[in-house]
C-alpha cells in the first residue's frame, strides 16, 4: 500500500465518515430537521452506516482504519507498519475536518436557523454535573454535533469510559483482520464492524457520547472553533484531550489483549 | 445486457422502489394507517429495504441502477455504455410512476379518509422557513407522499444538500462495482447499499428529505398531478427542478472522485 | 426432499414463524409485558426476525416456504412439484397453530392480566371506518395478537393492499431461488428475506396488517377461537378469508411477473 | 481446541456479551445517561449486538459459546465434548462476572448520580403481579441493569417462558453448525444468531426480560451482590434459580428437537 492510496483512501473514508456522523447529529438536534428529536437509536445506527460507508469506500484503498486508536491498534499488533503511521494519522485528522465542514455545508440553512433561534439562545446549557456548577465550561448550543462530551465531568471516570469502549472496537477489528488474512476490510467484516458500533453506541455510549475515536472529536473540534457561525458559544478545549488520549489507549489495550488470542 | 433486460429489470425494480418507498411515506402520514407517526428511523429503514427489495430484484436483470444519477455516475466511469443510457432513464422514469400509483392503490381507504378529514383540511401547510411566506407554493397535503421538499426553502442550499447526498450514494456504488469486478448489484452489495441508503436518510435527510435519485422525485411528483385525489393541493413545480439536478451533478461528481482511486 | 422432510421441516420452521411474530404483537400489545407499546418498528423488525429465523431453521429441510403464496408462486413457476404442495399447506398450517399456542403459553399471565382488566374491558373497540359502524363485527380486545384485520373495512381495497404485498414478498423469494440456483433458502438469503419482510411491513402494512401468508392469519385465527381465554371476543371470521386468497393471488401473479425476466 | 483456547475465548467473549448487554440497559435506565429511556428497541438491539461482538471476537477461539445453554445443547447434540464442558460453564460463569464489573466502570458515575437521587429512591418498587404483593421481594432499583426478574412472578409460568425463548436460539446454534459443517461461528452465521437474539428479545422477551442463558443472569447478579453501590436493594435470590434452570432445559430440548431434523 502505497503512501498516497493511505493519504487519498482514509481520508475521503473519514470524510465521509463524520460527514454521515456529524450529519445524524445535526439530523436530530437542530431546528427545521426532518429529523429533529428522532432519538438514541437514530444516533447509533445513524453512527453504524456512516463506519459502514467509510469503511466501504476505503477498504480496498487504505485498508480504512479512518480512525488512530485502530491505526496504533494494527501497529502495536504488527499489521500496519510503523512507518505508515504518520500519513495515517494526518490523513484522518484532514479527513475528519473536511467531513465537519461538510455536514455544515449540508445542514447550513439549519445552522443559521438554530442559532438565532431566540429558544435555544434563552435555554440553559444542560448541567452535566459538575460539582461546582460555576467552573463548568459553557458548551455552545452546537458543539455536541462536532464534538463529544461528558455527561458528568469526572476526568478518570470519563477516560475509563473510552477506554473500554474502544477497546471493543479495536478488539473486533483486530479480529476481523485475522479472519480476512489480513487487515483489509471485506464487506462483510465492514458490515459486522459497522453494527459493533452501533452495539458500542447503544450500550456505551451513555455517559461521553463515545468519541472511540481521536480525530472524530479533534477534526470537528477545530472545525467549530474556525466555522463563522453565530452565537456558537465555546469549544470546550478543556475536554478535549480526553477522548484523544482515552481511545489512543484502548487500541494499544486491545492490542495487547489480542496477543493472548 | 439487451435493451429489453435493461427495460424491464428498471421498469419493474424502479416499481418497486417506489412502492416501498413512497409506502412507508403513506404509512407515516395517513390517517387510519396501522404506522401513523411511527417516525423518522421508521421511514429511513423503510426506503433502505426499497432499495433492497428493488436492487434484489432487478440485479441480476438489469443491473439495478433504480436511478438516473447511478446510471449517469457509471456512465461517466465507464461501466455503463452511453448508448444504454436512455433506455436506463425511460424506463426509470416509467417504474417510478408506475410506483406511485401502486402506493395510490395499496393505501387507497386512507388517502380517501385522509384528504376528506376536516382537522387535516383545516391545518396550516407547514411553514417552510421562506422569508416571504406568502410567496411560499402551498404544498398539499399529501404531497409529501410522493415527493420530497425542503424545510427550509434555498435554491443553492437544497442543491448543496442534494449533491452530497447524492455523492456518498455514487460512491459507495462506484466501489462495489469495483469489489464485485462489475457493476451488477451482488447480493450482499445489494444489502450494503441499502444500509447506505438507510444512512444517507438519517445523517444527511433532515433539510430536504433526501431526493438522491431525479426519478424518485419527478415520477411520483407527476402522478401526484395526475391522480384524482380530492383536496390534493399543488404539486409544488417551482421545487421539481432541484432534486433532478442536484442528484444529476451528485452522480457525475462522485465520478470524477472515483477516478482518484 | 422426502415428505417426511417437508412436514418436519415447514411444521416447525412455521411453528417458529408465529411464535416469534405472534410473539411481538402480545409484547407490545399486552399489559405486564416489558415491550408494552414499544410501537411499529419494533413490530415490523419483531416479524422480519421471525422470518429470519424460521427461514434458517428450516431452509436445509424443506426449503422453508412457510407460506402457502410461496409454495404456489414456486409451483406456478415450477420450482416446486404441485404433488408436493399438499403436504406444505397442511404442515404449514399446522405449524402456525402450534405457534400461536406458543405464543399463548410464553404471554400466559400476561394474557389473563390483560383480559381481566377493567380498563381494557371498558376500552370501546377500535373504530375501523365502516360506514355502518353497527354492522361491524366485534373484534376483541387480543385478536389483533393472533390474526390481521383491516383498518378501514372495504374487501376490494383490502384484497388489493394484500395483493400488492404479497406479489413484492414471493418476486423477492422467487428471485432468490434464480440466484441461488434452487429455492433452498441459503443463510444469506434468508437473512434478505427476512429485511425484505420488514420492508413490506413498514411501507406497506398501514392499511391491513400484512397477513402476506394465508397460514399466518388463518392458523392463529382458529387457535383463538378454540384457546380458554377469558373475555376474548369474537375471532371476526367474517374477515378471514381475505388474508387468505388476497396472499394466494399475489402469489400467483409474482410467478407470472417473474416468467418475464 | 484445547482447555486454554476456550478458557481464553469463553472468558472474554462473555465478558464482551455481559458488557455491552448489561451497558445498554444501564444507558437506557440511569440518570444522567444520554441514552435514558431509549427504549425496548434499543435494549433489543443492544443485546443483539452484544452477542455479536462477543462471537464475533470467540468465534475463532473457543467456538463462541457463551452460553451454558448452548454448550449443553451442544454436548447433548454431540458436536462438543463432555469433558469440555466443566471449563466451558466455568470461563462463561468468570466472563460474564468480568463483564458486570466493566459496566459498572464504564457507568460508575451514573450509578453513583442514580442511586443517590432523592427521586430514585421515593419511587416504589415496581409492582411485580403477585397475588400476595407484601410478601414480593423488594428489587433494588439498579437490579434490572445486572438481573432478569418476571413481570408476573410465577415460576411455572417464567420457567415456561425461559424454556421456550432458549429452545429457538438454541435451535439456531445448532442449525448453524450444521450449515457451517462444524460448530465455530463463522462471521455470517455470527450475524444471523445476533438477529435471531434481537427478535427473540421483540417477540419473547415481554414477560421475564429473556435471560435465556444461565451465567448472563446469575453472573451479574452475584457481582450485583458484592458491589459496594450505594442503596443498592436486594439482589432477589429468591427468583436467582428460574433463569437457571429455565434455559438449560430449553437447551437441551432444542438438542431433542434437532435430532428429528
Amino acid at each position: 500500500m502505497s503512501s498516497s492510496d493511505i493519504f487519498i483512501g482514509e481520508t475521503i473514508g473519514t470524510a465521509v465518515l463524520i460527514l454521515l456522523g456529524g450529519g445524524v447529529c445535526a439530523a436530530v438536534t437542530l431546528k427545521r430537521s426532518k429529523a429533529k428529536d428522532a432519538g438514541w437509536l437514530a444516533i447509533t445506527f445513524g453512527w453504524g452506516f456512516a463506519v459502514l460507508t467509510g469503511a466501504y469506500l476505503a477498504g480496498g484503498v487504505s485498508g480504512a482504519h479512518l480512525n488512530p486508536a485502530v491505526t496504533i491498534g494494527l501497529a502495536v499488533d504488527g499489521g500496519t507498519k510503523w512507518s505508515d503511521v504518520p500519513v495515517y494519522l494526518a490523513s484522518q485528522l484532514l479527513g475528519a475536518m473536511i467531513g465537519a465542514v461538510l455536514v455544515w455545508a449540508t445542514y447550513y440553512g439549519q445552522f443559521q436557523a438554530h442559532l438565532t433561534d431566540p429558544e435555544v439562545l434563552a435555554a440553559q446549557p444542560v448541567e452535566d454535573g459538575l460539582v461546582d456548577q460555576k467552573a463548568a465550561p459553557k458548551a455552545g448550543p452546537v458543539l455536541g454535533i462536532f464534538s463529544t462530551g461528558p455527561e458528568i465531568r469526572n476526568i478518570a471516570q470519563n477516560l475509563v469510559t473510552e477506554i473500554i469502549a474502544t477497546t471493543v472496537l479495536v478488539l473486533a477489528i483486530l479480529t476481523q483482520g485475522l479472519n480476512d488474512g489480513g487487515n483489509g476490510l471485506g464487506t462483510l467484516g465492514a458490515l459486522i464492524t459497522a453494527l459493533v458500533v452501533v452495539g458500542i453506541g447503544l450500550s456505551l455510549g451513555g455517559p461521553t457520547g463515545y468519541a472511540i475515536n481521536p480525530v472524530r472529536d479533534l477534526g470537528p473540534r477545530i472545525v467549530h472553533a474556525l466555522l463563522p457561525l453565530p452565537n456558537k458559544g465555546g469549544s470546550d478545549w478543556s475536554y478535549a484531550w480526553i477522548p484523544v488520549v482515552g481511545p489512543l489507549l484502548g487500541g494499544a489495550l486491545a492490542a495487547c489483549i489480542f496477543k493472548l488470542f
